[in-house]
């Protein structure tokens, strides 16, 4: 089948938290100055190959906000519509938000650490809306009923919530023929490549996408990818920092 | 008659232009440092009055885009909704885009450049498709029919432009009870302005309004301001703003 739509996944670049080595979902940190930079690397790399968004889907968190300016200033796109949704949030990591991940592998173990990061159905304990990294209160949920807001996810919990913005939202933008950029998380995403790529719940745990590289999938008319797995616009600097997220937290 | 809705007006800050004294009009140049300077300060007025924004309408001009990014991220507003248009572009400057305003005011003679500067209907001569300053063929304005594209513009023209999207887009997100920002231009935001307070002609054509300071209109039932010409969040850096803006390109 021949592609007829062109979808374009943006992870952000290093955070203020990243950088600390700390477990972050839904609290809202910027950017360090490197992530600032890997995020115009990212427009700059669109630029090049000539894939431009016509629109663009974030998160409301301002990591993934902050890269998706940077990068499309850097193409000459920071003019596009910009559509934003909680649903693209990262995974809410539960009580470990605020954690230092060594530190939590340290007291937890191994084998529950990675249980925690890695198993598609066990979300980390739920996190006290008297925590001061809850976002029970934060007013850009305000409109939530309550049982939408977690307190802890899976990533299975990221996927039923991601689905329906994908389906609502992204999927009529690419029936209208525009190219779409989605910037998100780590976790967001890989729920999106599992949709896309059928993956299977064992290998989507496995999956890692790296940061500020642009990923494209070209969609045939079902919303089904011409190539599984999409292309990395730089392919070799997207397996070096695979490669390093996989080491990441130890 | 009561306040019922809150409207808060952003002129960007300074530009590459503005410190070149170049017209600029729909040329999208950058925000020098200053300019980033005075956008963040916006912001940090505007969550100092605690009058935060619920939903963001921009131009698609680059100075008023990260104007209002600068000033949202500095108010932790940065997640609410954008809407652009490019009803609330500057006033496009004909022939005159990218020429020096001092070079043109010793060519064309004082009487000219001001009837082209602070007439209500005299449009500068237009400007060549050809030129390296049209953007007839910027792909943001694709979609325009032809006979919407501006060669050049009048503040008269700017009104008639801006209108239906203050009625058809700003207004109903001001009825929903959202707090509306509208990050523009000196000659959107004065068209605006002139609707608001029901300026006469010769009236708008003096009015400055200064660069990154929130202009906040508290408006009734009938969409008309409880007080004319709203209130500065920072009236003594206002009063000194507008004396220096009146003797720009001098």
């Amino acid at each position: 089948m021949t592609a007829e739509h062109t979808l374009i996944l943006l992870r952000h670049g290093e955070s203020d938290w990243n950088a600390k080595n700390l477990f972050t979902g839904w609290v809202d940190v910027p950017l360090t100055e490197k992530g600032r930079v890997e995020a115009a690397r990212g427009g700059t790399l669109m630029r090049e190959a000539g894939l431009l968004p016509d629109v663009l889907h974030t998160s409301v968190l301002r990591r993934a906000i902050t890269t998706a300016q940077l990068a499309l200033d850097e193409c000459e796109r920071h003019w596009i519509p910009v559509k934003r949704s909680w649903r693209l949030n990262e995974r809410h990591y539960g009580a470990l938000q605020g954690k230092n991940k060594k530190e939590t592998l340290e007291q937890y173990g191994e084998e529950q650490f990675m249980l925690w990061r890695r198993s598609y159905d066990t979300p980390p304990p739920p996190l006290d809306d008297a925590d001061e990294y809850s976002q029970v209160a934060d007013p850009r949920y305000a409109d939530l009923p309550d049982e939408l807001k977690p307190r802890t996810e899976c990533l299975a919990d990221v996927v039923d919530r991601m689905l329906p913005y994908w389906y609502d939202a992204i999927v009529p933008d690419l029936r209208s023929g525009r190219t779409v950029c989605v910037a998100a998380h780590g976790n967001s995403l890989r729920a999106l490549v599992k949709h896309l790529d059928d993956m299977s719940e064992e290998a989507v745990v496995g999956l890692n996408i790296p940061t500020g590289i642009p990923l494209v999938y070209r969609l045939d008319e079902n919303m089904r990818p011409t190539q599984r797995g999409g292309q990395y616009l730089d392919p070799d600097a997207a397996a070096d920092a695979i490669a390093a997220v996989a080491n990441q937290g130890r």
